[in-house]
């Protein structure tokens, strides 16, 4: 597959957002990391980029800048990730369509209606991608529901049942912290704030795995704490195309839930369960039959679940992050010019003593097992007397 | 922090660890990936690592033109990773260290202990890192653990009980297939499959969060398939330093497991538990006290632990990599060169319709709820027609 | 402590509630059961009764019968219990109560605000107990959970989150299914099907838990399944006091969901989480603090929880029921005049060879720790030959 | 089915296993409670018993006495259960058995393999009943286990991995409490300690589902706590007839697990998956296929498992007890002599009120989504004022 350009707007030093898309964008070589306007501090976003391998002349002060030079390179960017505060999507989102550039906006893609139809009709107009990033979609059980479904394994859905509910904003104190407080600001944040901030995501999945989209709803949204403009829980009940019932709640002060985001579905012919927090299991029940419990990675999914998993059956998502944590492990020990030679402090990455001692164990149990239990030593002769 | 030369051999295409190392190890600009070789097949190594974005001389046809080469550069590796069959650990290992390089060695370091001891004295004599990929323990509150019992949390540990037990070996048939059929073949294998190949995972984990080192070994191997000359489950005793008694129990036939690395760890003062494939919890239980669940990405978590938390409490460590699906999404797009302009096929990433749907239905919402629930139309003006 | 005549009306042959009431009432010695009306055909309630024990005198056609000769006994019933079609609770529950018997009526107490209004007067007047069997209620952690709640230990609450969802009624040919047809029939069920029927419970929880009352409600009733009236799913949105907002979810036809009975509690200091399908656990997690698993039969509980817990920690609520299917065993040992020696088919309680069969296995296990793990013989002498 | 007298010897005021067989016993109608014997000290038991309900001159002083009586009557004892001291087990079922009576006794049924073939041979000779109480081999789920078993649905057995490992004996400083302390000293447990208590249930189970014995052992016992002379930690390896190779772990110092019985059986088609803490979900993989929930109740199930179910599916199984919970409380109500009303203090259980409150909200839901959600009012009339 040939190799494409990517360009980064925001996600800075510190960002959440920014590190994902990094190894989202790069992790399966489709996409080089080569230009980048990464802070609203100029600077600061020059030197991070710079930190993070990009040439000088495209570690830009600003989008402005970045879509000024970008524009005229012959190996322009391919794709802009636009992951700036929500306010600007609109504006930097329709620059670089109207250029010319494909865009994956994060979510929301823009802040009211209005701008959101004028962003459409630019996307259409340009005919240019803009796609926006609901990043749950991504998970493969989540496209393994969508191909069942699509199949027809459950039949016609009748309900779609959907929550995106967390505790982290139960704290009345939080109306002094500035990371809190602003979303709960009409002025900053618009008309809605745990249902635009995390209830969109299970809005837009239930969309996603039935292809059937929201035509009209009623709502319920409250602000728990008193001092919050904007609610704070809200629930939703929905009716898509297709005939489809839609229950969707929403809190962020659920004291106890972490994240939260779970989606079930309920046709003629069977029933889904899946939840964020274990990606790994999909739990299918077929009408009169048991429940089974669909593991990512099983030689028997989709094409399509097959296709977006990237870590064996059985193995957490999140392995290759365990493994990256032993390479930070070295990149430290080399960067103090030390290898495994000092006895005081062991390294934290496994070194040769821990993988010889390993063989060394296996080999003692090979060996009691032989002789029927019993024990055996396992220290290997070098390490006997300290090493 | 500086960028490190980073240099992979085995991990072929179709590889099951080789995407592991390959973004473990760049995921946080420690190093860049620019030298491979990549496969038995020198051709095929080739032509893998020139997709990957290896520039052609470090595209290497087998390790030993990489170790001829790279030894006379200046901007030679800093680190090599061996990712190749077992058998060859030691030579390849053996040869890197010797030359002044830095390596990372997979699992098990060497098939016997005469290598693993001489690989060892190779190590200290070359005075260059020699890691072991012990990659589970990696994981956030694997260390958490180790942090915890390092500052006397859980007290003197009195027990280890662990377990790394699947059923992906539980068919017979699996006898006529290369892939199942080496693992149990002692001339292939040398003395152990299962505990050899993931039971050492269970033993290593204990020793790492212990701290301690096993001494003694009592084990009962079993091969519960008759044709297998080799164990496919095992039961180990063991007894370490600081009198700490150990459990282990492997097993390639435990059907309905997927996975199965689990740790608990008994003190005189708490309980720890944790597994492997629901990696973001692990269990507390001070004695007189109620079990806790301790979250990943919790504030409160030691600094050990959180240096390697990339994700945010609540998400699912594998969140980057449903991200990085939708970039496949884009990517596939791109190449196709198409746009969101087919309506008769939806894109699977999520588009501007997507997000101006999301947008609308936010604010149908809000408004719904402004009337006491009234219910409203959610589908923005544009698309009522069809868009 | 005294003990109480207690008397059953409905819960005959193959009734599910039957049992549990029989064994509710009797298990903890305050109620002696003496009297029945067991069935709506009087001969096989009379059959019934009588094979559970009462005396003939007792075991009554109908509730009417039953009601003339009780009320003129010296030894009349201290508690009637109501178990019979819904429709029939109004008019057997008053009866007992103006003839001065204390009541305990099955839920929902009446099927209309009228008969439910008179008999709320009727039992004021008669200055007699008319209690109703929101059974759930009597688990001992949902007491402990309104033990907490009312010691202010999550502060005041700002939300209930509470479920009844289950898939049994999610086949739509089931429309010709007597036993389920009649639920989605306004002519015998009412205004309501699964809210009447479940999701009732929830709601009750909700009040039981919180001490508050239900002041208003918004509610979204839906037949997912055509043909029918009455609704299968329901979502309700309702205000209590104390300002508490609450959200109940309860449908029939959420496929993969055996009962559903949930209830999340979330306060200014803390959040509760319970599901009644493992009632053994309640999860607490204070404001800035982690989970913590509460287990029932703690000695840390509430004396509500403790005086409501049958079972010591760890086990499961129906152990004893266990146990009771030995007894089982037993008795059809005895009616078949047969005990164990039968060689050929080994009986299904435990024998005393299995007790000496355990005894030498343990004796042997010891023996082989002594030996250093050395195996050794486990089977008895006497049973070596085949007893 | 005929009615049997039952008397039991043991289980007085206090005990924890007492309730649990008279709840057992009687629960189904087989046996009716008569005589017994329930405490060391004569007059302690003869007051319980008549609290009971037992008549005077069946509530014996002890078991002598008891056996002299009962033998004599025309009516006596069809069955006696012994759960006494386990040192007097042998001495008390012995003299039964001989007696011409049927005897389940409490686990271990002899403290030693001497006495355990003395009762065995009599129980022989005597042709009575001579059970001993593995009592969690009456879960209905187990026995699924065992007829799935039976019916070759796993195939071949190749491995049973059974635990029952706890942390409640994990204090140092009950060294000095004499409720734990006897269970370490030889002299009054005997051999073993956590091995025999608890690990025998393991242990038995592994037989009762595989319908296999017990063979050879290799064992590894520990004392983690120094104090103890027996082994609060086993390791057993086992094999049994049918070549099914076998591992038990027992623990009484695993903090933070409650309970801890768990069995999993591997065979040649399947394996299958149970824990005591959540009895009522059976986890069933087969060869190649999905792990399947296998629910208590479910109407796919065995005669055997059905038979051993009394609690609808979904339902723990512990529902009837939280409905004598209701009764406690309406019995407590009598006792005092006060109904309903007393305004303020609510009594426990539910009342009038909220049985009418309940349907008022019931009918609000349904008028609220009659007419599309709109709020409505729901306090019943009568209670709008505080009733």
């Amino acid at each position: 597959m040939a190799k494409f350009c990517w360009g980064l707007i925001g996600g800075g030093r510190g960002s959440q957002i920014g590190p994902a898309h990094r190894l989202g964008a790069t992790v399966d070589g489709n996409f080089k990391f080569v230009a980048g306007a990464l802070d609203a501090n100029a600077d600061e976003g020059r030197k991070f980029a710079l930190e993070l391998g990009l040439e000088g002349n495209r570690a830009y002060e600003d989008w402005k800048e970045m879509l000024t030079h970008e524009i005229n390179r012959t190996d322009k960017l391919d794709l802009v990730t636009v992951a700036t505060p929500n306010s600007t999507h609109f504006e930097i989102s329709k620059a670089f369509l109207e250029a010319g550039f494909n865009v994956l906006c994060e979510k929301p893609m823009t802040t009211n209606i209005e701008e959101g139809e004028a962003l459409l009709a630019i996307a259409k107009k340009s005919n240019r991608i803009c796609a926006v990033n609901y990043g749950y979609s991504g998970f493969s059980l989540v496209r393994e529901m969508k191909s069942m479904i699509s199949d027809g394994v459950i039949g016609k859905i009748r309900l779609i049942k959907t929550e995106f509910a967390h505790g982290h904003h139960a704290d009345e104190a939080d109306a002094n912290n500035p990371r809190v407080r602003w979303r709960y600001d009409p002025a900053q944040a618009g008309v809605s704030a745990v249902m635009a901030d995390c209830g969109i995501h299970a809005l837009h999945m239930a969309c996603f795995v039935s292809g059937e989209e929201v035509l009209e709803i009623s709502a319920d949204f409250v602000s728990t704490i008193p001092s919050r403009e904007l609610e704070d829980d809200a629930m939703v009940n929905f009716r898509m195309t297709g005939g489809v019932v839609g229950r969707l709640w929403s809190s962020a002060i659920a004291l106890g839930r972490q994240h939260g985001l779970t989606i079930q579905v309920f046709g003629e012919k069977g029933g889904l369960r899946w939840a964020q927090e274990q990606p790994n299991q999909l739990y299918f029940t077929a009408l009169g039959g048991r429940t089974q419990i669909i593991e990512r990675g099983d030689s028997s999914l989709s094409l399509m679940a097959q296709a977006s998993s990237r870590v064996t059956i059985g193995h957490s998502e999140g392995m290759p992050l365990a493994f990256a944590n032993i390479y930070v492990d070295i990149a430290k020990a080399l960067s103090s010019n030390k290898a495994n030679t000092s006895k005081a402090v062991k390294p934290l990455y496994p070194n040769a003593e821990d993988g010889l001692r390993s063989i060394a164990a296996v080999h003692a149990a090979y060996a009691s097992s032989e002789e029927m239990g019993k024990w055996m030593p396992a220290v290997p002769l070098s390490l006997k007397t300290g090493g």
